[in-house]
């Protein structure tokens, strides 16, 4: 039940250090009834250890029986109600990139598109252009101007741009063009309610100049744009929680949901090494760090039980070199489970891992995995509450009430 | 998720007996990996005994990761949500001594404390004067008059006293004078809201009478004024759980705040001897039972892990007393835990035992402990749950709905 508001009360500063390590996806099932999970599977005798020596349980991310997104399974992880907090794709993928969102922008996601000569869809992704291609087109684009309004178009990867309108009075209130599906024509981006009508003819009016521009290019000769957003304008990490805080991720999407809730951003990390060489270089400089590793999930979406568990043990050899830090805290779970039998982000609650010496109790577990965790000292509870619970195992909070 | 509406709604009398055993602090932690608790390490055949005859788990006081002040730790155990219902230091000094205060009274906690010539703090606690001389300093204040307004001061003890301004329009909305250390000044009351500006200016009316009255005195030479607050016109168990209770403890503290929701107090306690005594005593006139244990939190507080567990020893010693009374319903819990090596509350879960003869569930422990209540029947809870489970096992709740 974490309260942003009684966070902000009770949390005080102190020279320690947390690492929240978010193995995306962690959470998995048995191939075969009764046999192991994913990270039961893994050789994992570092994550075993400390499971042994801290305490272990399972998060809800959401809710029991919902499926996470990305982004509101880190939102719950970050200690903000998922439900209540919403982030829309548009800002996710701008702020992922660097761009550096104003309350008066509304934010969009683009997709480059094949259509045929009668405008019907016929590859949703433009045969997956190189991102070289991806950064000429939108330079082509970034001379279309609209009243009244400044137009950010940004590259983002492969297929895949950001698409920015800033100005006064703008609505996020719209619908998406992407119809979903080949064989169909690009929708008119529609008002959700009446202020948002002048901002749905702006961006009808930029797809229009868009599709002049590349009519000649192929194959990317339309764009979709979906997931209108707003900045959310979340709490930061140093207000509520009196945190400096730095993301370690190699994806945009995690850099940008770290980035809206005000934690610095490492950039130019390529790999898991350049991760953990990254958590060293600014182990003075943060109190708190969001470790993102991303290839549990990848694996776990193509259904590759095998590799899915081989990702896990790369993590698991990086976490002596993670120890020699000496956290106070480290938290080793996932935004969700991606189960390779499932091939999709699932509802499953996720194996977490907290260690902290001196501060915990003891649990009978013989190592890290889902069916240990059942035992251990953390039980079943809400991702919300990791965030209390770091902050409370890092001696930065005082009592509530006298 | 007790909910008091619901509660009113759903409980009936019945002819049983609840008792609600408190001991303070009892959660707690090991001194080395690995090792037990201070629970786990006293000899407690008779709470093993009922651990193993009825149910145990581990209640969660506010949220996870939240360390609770003893008023909310308290209102907890009572069924009422801590966060919703708080209760100013003022209010609880006042009711702990027997005082009994209206809707016109705004309370604070007062303190003795020494000034120089310049009027600079050297000693916050006035070198911790006996409650003798508390009692004689507060018989020189009390002719203290201000207009409009009744005034009542009152000794608590050793440097610490009570005041309470009683009169129409009175706030609470007032900062404190406690500086909270040595070497500045007192500060004065602010009104934090215009309405309360009346109630500060009297409030410093009062200080600096005061101070008059004790200059030439020594050390206890001024006063600081804490914890303002208004009685908080909190439901009463008669009402919501229609329950005739009593509170049985030594400290004012938990007296007060046994009588903000409705209990009769016990007058005159002074060990557990007598604490047993009195519930015996009052067996035939009550139905609800909070018997409070205070010194396996003080041990705690002083960080000796063995002297904890012999107070814990203590208190199983008597439980064979408590159980020829034959409850209904005995909970043996903590209002928080006060691990020996934190030497202050903490956020861990609490050890809780609840036996109710005929109505229990069997659970496979050993013994009542912090590890072996990972596999109790109760598991992790909220510990606003124990007051509705409590009356459910005590056959005083109707079914909810049809």
């Amino acid at each position: 039940m974490a309260d942003l508001d009684l966070m902000r009360e009770l949390t005080t500063t102190a020279d320690t250090k947390i690492v929240l390590l978010v193995i995306d996806g962690l959470g998995g099932l048995p191939r075969e009834p009764g046999g192991p999970t994913e990270l039961e599977f893994a050789k994992t005798p570092n994550l075993d250890q400390l499971a042994r020596e801290g305490m272990i349980g399972l998060s809800i991310p959401i809710a029991r029986g919902i499926a996470p997104g990305s982004g509101p399974g880190h939102l719950a992880l970050f200690g903000y109600d998922p439900v209540k907090y919403l982030i829309g794709r548009g800002v996710l993928e701008s702020v992922g990139i660097g761009l550096e969102l104003t309350p008066d922008d509304v934010a969009a996601r683009g997709n480059f598109c094949t259509v045929d000569e009668s405008l019907v869809i016929t590859d949703r992704r433009a045969g997956r252009i190189p991102t070289d291609k991806c950064i000429e087109l939108v330079k082509q684009l970034r001379p279309i101007k609209l009243p009244d309004v400044e137009v950010i178009v940004e590259p983002v990867q492969d297929y895949r741009f950001a698409l920015i309108l800033r100005g006064k009075g703008l609505s996020d209130r719209l619908s998406e063009t992407d119809p979903q599906k080949t064989g169909l024509k690009p929708l008119p981006v529609k008002a959700h309610s009446p202020e948002a009508q002048h901002t749905a003819d702006l961006a009808n009016e930029w797809v229009a100049r868009a599709r002049e521009v590349l009519k000649n290019e192929h194959p990317a000769n339309m764009v979709t744009l979906r997931g209108w957003a707003k900045e959310p304008g979340l709490h930061k990490f140093a207000d509520v929680y009196k945190l400096r805080s730095a993301a370690i991720a190699v994806y945009p999407m995690y850099k940008g949901l770290a980035s809206l809730v005000g934690m610095t951003l490492v950039q130019g990390l390529h790999d898991l090494d350049e991760e953990v060489a990254a958590l060293k270089a600014n182990w003075a400089s943060y109190d708190f760090f969001f470790f993102h590793y991303k290839y549990a999930d990848s694996r776990g979406e193509d259904g590759d039980f095998e590799a899915k568990a081989a990702e896990i043990e790369k993590v698991d050899a990086a976490i002596p070199r993670v120890l020699e830090l000496k956290p106070d805290v480290l938290i080793v779970t996932g935004d969700h489970s991606t189960p390779a039998v499932w091939k999709a982000h699932s509802w499953h609650p996720v194996p977490t891992l907290l260690y902290a010496p001196g501060l915990t109790r003891r649990n009978d577990v013989s190592g890290f995995g889902e069916t240990e965790c059942l035992k251990g000292a953390l039980g079943q509870f809400p991702a919300t509450d990791l965030m209390p619970m770091a902050l409370a195992y890092a001696r930065r909070q005082i009592k509530f009430g006298a």
